[in-house]
């Protein structure tokens, strides 16, 4: 059986911030039926993830040539591979069989060929499917690992997340507040800061884009200094936290929007603020700490079974809106985790 | 008994680059008798550490504003703590006793006052007293603590120092080469490169001075990228390295000399290149680590009496000659660990 099945592709590489007009939908017959002897899986895509870090696999030069995983340069022209749920309609692989619901790498489009590689069988385990591509999935590890394993929090401590409505962001403020830190967020919009305070349980929040002077912000918000800050944006906002951290204090970056689409955009910390107060910086992938996965999803089930941990997601539907849903992060569209379904059922 | 004290003092707050007329020689009688009941340590100065952080202490907005220790703030007209070796003159402190040597936090100048804060008794061993204020001191500790700890160094690693002749810097690359890493050290002479590659026996230096392009310098030095940067210089040095490095690549923060004298200059790391490399960036003081001392002297003193580590200093003579020995440091004047011996005998 032949369906039509439509993809996301880039029409050439893009360096600068992204526009509507870089990306195109790409149609193509795709075959539901397996060839005799193959061991592939054929997958129906449906919860793709939305990522900020996709722009820098799109880049001329992009960080890494591996192909075909989650981190290699993107080609114009071809499938965008990402993070998602689908189930499976055929497989030749042992692992997986026919309406298995499957986690892991699939794409931009409505159908996916997949060998096995960085997939997983779900049991969504009553759980709405969407949350296994964000806050069970890789967007909430990705809070965790950076937040537990990166800024190895203690009780008490004063924590600063950027981009706090953001898709990681939101989940590491909801730990931190769970293990008795002190939790700052801040964000684009009065809406976001709302959120953040009434309904995350933030101690404190600001809209950076209201703020005159940033530095000013960070010393009202943090009378007492900044022992960690969770880096989404990069850029200034790190230079003026770093002025304001305490001693041993701790940065995880995990990305650094605002640098992404400006190759020029540059963070200055004052380095010997980062010697004297003996400052970590350090960056991380997720993909090192895979062996933590268990132990995140146990937790962070147990914090959705006991109402202490709450469910950002902004889900936009169909494959043609995934280039829109990708541009708007760049503009802080989103609240929480952006997510597009491609399938209603 | 009263003799003259000459010592050292700044004459008004120094930013920007130090000059020789921001110091002057002062001179005050000083009582070599305690007062009765005093529990001070009357100290002879034999030789002192001369350091350029001091210049971090002596700015009008000093990095720390505790008095009284090696970080400070100096104030105009008074005594410039520092590290050093002195032999004891009189003592009301049972921990101390006419005659010894002790070693730990005297001053630029001819006579000290302890309490015995920063004191400790010192059993030479056979060893040059000036060993105990550079390679078997502060500075030998710090490159031990700098490089085993907070860069955790595999044998086989890749590893880059700036300012590699100078007082941290030499003994770095021989512990590193000791270990049976790859070893490569920039300095600004060709003298210095000579020294680096026949005396001290790193793989490849280099004179940064001459290159037109460093990002050049360490693709030739290093064609399988860096593991490990121990950071003497920070600036724009900092930066290249950073898009040398290999993934899980370590930065260790010991020093900024390049930063130190001007506000303006900053590193700029390519934070995604942070990121996506999973790079550690490392700030570290060496009295948080104080208790790692005995485990350093240990293996120091092996190194130096199996032949194994050579002794870099830069020794010069009376307290007259601190201001231009300081001023030195700047314009890398300097081969190995500078100290000022105070006294013949």
């Amino acid at each position: 059986m032949e369906v039509t099945n439509k993809y996301i592709v880039i029409k050439s590489k893009i360096d600068g911030k992204p526009q509507e007009n870089d990306f195109e939908v790409k149609t193509e017959p795709f075959s539901l039926s397996l060839k005799p002897g193959s061991n592939d899986i054929i997958i129906k895509n449906l919860y793709v993830s939305i990522d900020s870090y996709q722009i820098n696999r799109m880049k001329s030069v992009s960080i890494s040539h591996k192909a075909s995983d989650f981190s290699g340069g993107v080609s114009p022209g071809e499938v965008i591979h990402a993070y998602g749920v689908g189930k499976v309609l055929a497989s030749g692989n042992a692992n997986f069989a026919k309406d298995d619901y499957v986690v892991g790498l699939i794409n931009w489009g409505e159908y996916s060929i997949s060998q096995g590689v960085h997939l997983n069988k779900l049991d969504p385990m009553g759980f709405p499917l969407s949350y296994f591509v964000g806050l069970l999935g890789l967007g909430g590890f990705t809070a965790y690992v950076g937040f537990f394993e990166i800024c190895k929090p203690k009780k008490g401590e004063k924590v600063f997340i950027s981009a706090a409505c953001g898709s990681i962001g939101y989940v590491v403020g909801q730990y931190a507040k769970h293990l008795g830190c002190y939790v700052v967020g801040c964000a684009g919009s009065s809406n976001k800061v709302k959120l953040l305070k009434e309904k995350l349980g933030f101690d404190e929040a600001f809209n950076y884009k209201e703020e005159t002077d940033l530095n000013i912000a960070l010393q009202r918000c943090f009378p007492d200094g900044i022992d960690i800050y969770f880096d989404n944006v990069g850029g200034e906002m790190l230079d003026v936290v770093v002025s304001n951290m305490n001693s041993h204090g701790r940065v995880a970056l995990c990305g650094m929007i605002s640098e992404y689409t400006n190759a020029v955009k540059r963070a200055t910390p004052d380095l010997l603020n980062v010697i004297y107060k003996r400052i970590t910086i350090q960056g991380f992938l997720v993909g090192d700490h895979m062996h933590l996965f268990p132990e995140f999803l146990k937790m962070t089930i147990g914090d959705l079974c006991t109402g202490k941990m709450q469910v950002l997601e902004d889900v936009l539907v169909g494959v043609e809106s995934i280039p829109a849903a990708f541009l708007g992060l760049f503009t802080g569209d989103n609240i929480g985790k952006r997510i597009v379904q491609l399938s209603l059922n």
